[in-house]
């Protein structure tokens, strides 16, 4: 190698992948600066996954508050998208590992990430909310702009339930987190006031379905939109490998989606 | 509709899916049996992960070590192919989930599997062990018949560490839980006959590595092989959607492994 | 099955996957109504394509065309994201099928969507220019728009190359077909019309790149923008599949982005 | 950078990938030596696909042959597993890249990997009769061997068609092109034997699949069989693509495997 100082150097190298979330040298792993023989059997898997991703480690009240949104999205049986895909996949001899990514993979904007467009839409609420202007009128605003770009408002609208069991133990751990003095219940009031504002003239409610209950979570804990996918995707890997391993023992192969009995129609 | 007794029937169509994980109706949502609002903010992550894949909840002691295994595989840094893969695909422009799933991918036979292979052969040690054979001697039968098939035994050697900080603490785990009458012990010492068999005759030791580890506890758990690679899988999306989120924020678009200063070699 | 009128019905379920692509019967393949042994030996690979996404079978000069566009995007070399992540994904112990999903995963808005993106503007140029607006001053309007919202101008700019070898071949193929009547040259001559615009003013050009050469023949061909991305997918797939053959025959296991010898650099 | 020997230099760094594949630099791209501006416009896509796995273009007797096989198997229909994936994964609100992704992984084992195991076995039995064996004795014997480890013979058998439509076009022209000299018959005459072994002693024949047939096809071509795979899925993500894009502008969004008043059945 020449002295050109043009030419690349090691250090240009080493340089272009970095990372603040684990240093992993020979006899050394380090979460977030955390020797990881100081977590295993002292650390819960859900402060090891916000330390993670935040850079610390939880507060109680944080970590708790977590855990009820991630045990909320494990699963919605066999006819979630994610679930058919994974039960599917795993009746096609690869391994377990590649019928949840495929399932995975299908967590995008209308299946698992209507959580992180609905925590746009709260936080653009709570925001205004938070510079002077009543959260009802905020609520206003913000739901005539999505509704003029799309008719389907993330996180809202009876999508299986007309009272989805989420909702309220959800809804009641974020009250309990404001009282607990834990989160400031900016995104709760947030919430409430959309929902308010999607009443008006309504005969029928328009009510926070589970999306919008773990956007509210996740806001309120302040982890950035894309997160709200991401923790649903940590949520949901749950389910989608439980099914994947039960199908794997019903023996089938080859599965499609219905019986062969019942051929998909030809549009002529 | 006929009454065509070979005619497909709506009974055909609804048991081609049918599972015991889950029952899903309108307002209904019940995991094993438990309504989600009683698991929402009382049980544990981690303790409703082993409820979708074993059927009831898990007694404290086994959740505990459950936990330990999770809590271990989380990341191992950005030249782990699954890490490397998800920092990758996070520059180009496609969802958290997407990332993910190609990471997920990659955690095959030889990055996350070596947990299920190293499972199965502690298994046919356990199991002649506990068909009356010396522990020892059933090892080295298992051993030298492994080691016919391949030069990789799973879940032993140096694959980075020289004494891998995961070891110690998972170990110490599973012999708490043994003392404390949680787990039997059975693939602990099965274990530990491999790792003195392979250390016969030799001047430097082939010390049990993560996988190993892992698979010892998944085994005392009772789980079956291919769920080790499952729960590797669990642990390190973890470090996976927390790397690609990462990479994100760094803002590079379309990175490759390299910096483009550093070609790769054409092979003329 | 009960005779009450809201109870689900056999047909309601045969309807429920419906297409009009193929008809797959008991001895009986066809593909948009033609039997596929009439297919097999007499019909290229590249008709079929075009038969599979159109209905029908493509005249010659629009086959060439789209031969053309497709050999262009097979490979772009191991520091391509999707090649790089497929050369990694070969070394963990999946199946080839495997390494080629992870690697087609990321092909995204940024990796491959860009082509997509690129048909959309210039479609929103051709439109305006054949509604009687001059080209160049649809060009500006359209081109002023998409500036407003990104930096990155789909299909435009110096990515890597400086003279894309790839752009002269593929725009002279349009130019012929368009000399030949095969297609009608409005979207070549809306994609010349915004290399114009982006060179006005400017000392250095900003040259369409090969995105923008394949939407430009996407686009003649009548392609909808999401299928500028399917078919760049069908295409680098090619690139992606040698690419992990090459490296699963290289032997090496669980390979990292680097040398194990260039750890990453940790952010403390 | 220092002189010591055991630092890492930049030439340790670039050989960590590389490739005969393709050379790209700024302005250059070559496949397999071929400059892409040679290719585009004058070498067909199929041809491309040889040069790029096998290192030289193919004769036009070897493109004809492969490009058969290809045709073969673009789709096979909504019930196949893979392009049921795809199609429930296109109503979630991913790219179709993702969306072909999450189906291509599916193609495995038992799902396309069929091809790749049938030629393995046929390889078997050629190599013998190679050797010197009659064909008959060496396919008595192989196959043997192969049902002593599974019931299921890859290859052979009535999957779904009683006369797969597929079968004789396909072997039509491997016939052709051993007349031709284009490839030796070894493996035609080796799946012929396996079938005439599978025939003795049953009143029903057990007759080639399209799995074999493409097999037969791939190891006159020369390829190996984990390419058998690799070419099944090049071909595979056609219909895959299709589907997924047909799926799109049909409008519903989070489709699961059947519809909702069909539920699955719950285990208690």
């Amino acid at each position: 190698m020449n002295d050109d100082r043009d030419a690349p150097t090691v250090r240009d190298v080493s340089d272009w992948w970095s990372t603040a979330i684990s240093r992993v040298e020979p006899d050394v792993i380090e979460l977030r600066g955390h020797p990881i023989q100081e977590l295993i059997g002292s650390t819960s898997f859900v402060a090891v996954i916000w330390l993670l991703l935040r850079g610390q480690l939880p507060t109680p009240g944080q970590e708790r508050l977590l855990e009820a949104a991630l045990v909320s999205s494990v699963d919605h049986g066999p006819h979630a998208p994610s679930i058919a895909v994974a039960r599917i996949a795993a009746t096609c001899g690869i391994g377990l590992n590649n019928a949840v990514a495929s399932a995975v993979n299908t967590l995008g904007d209308v299946h698992g990430g209507a959580g992180e467009q609905c925590l746009h839409l709260l936080g653009e609420v709570a925001t205004r909310a938070g510079a002077g202007e009543s959260v009802e009128s905020a609520a206003s605003s913000v739901v005539g702009r999505w509704r003029a770009r799309s008719r389907y408002l993330p996180g809202y609208g009876h999508r299986f339930h007309t009272v989805d069991p989420r909702r309220e133990p959800l809804l009641r751990r974020v009250q309990e987190a404001v009282d607990d003095g834990v989160v400031t219940g900016a995104y709760l009031r947030a919430a409430e006031a959309v929902e308010g504002e999607l009443a008006r003239g309504r005969s029928r409610p328009v009510p926070i379905n589970v999306d919008g209950c773990t956007a509210v979570v996740y806001g309120e804990l302040g982890f950035a939109p894309p997160l709200a996918r991401g923790l649903f995707v940590l949520s949901r890997s749950v389910g989608i490998l439980a099914h994947a391993w039960e199908e794997t023992g019903q023996g089938r192969r080859n599965k499609g989606p219905m019986p062969p009995s019942i051929p998909p129609t030809f549009l002529s």
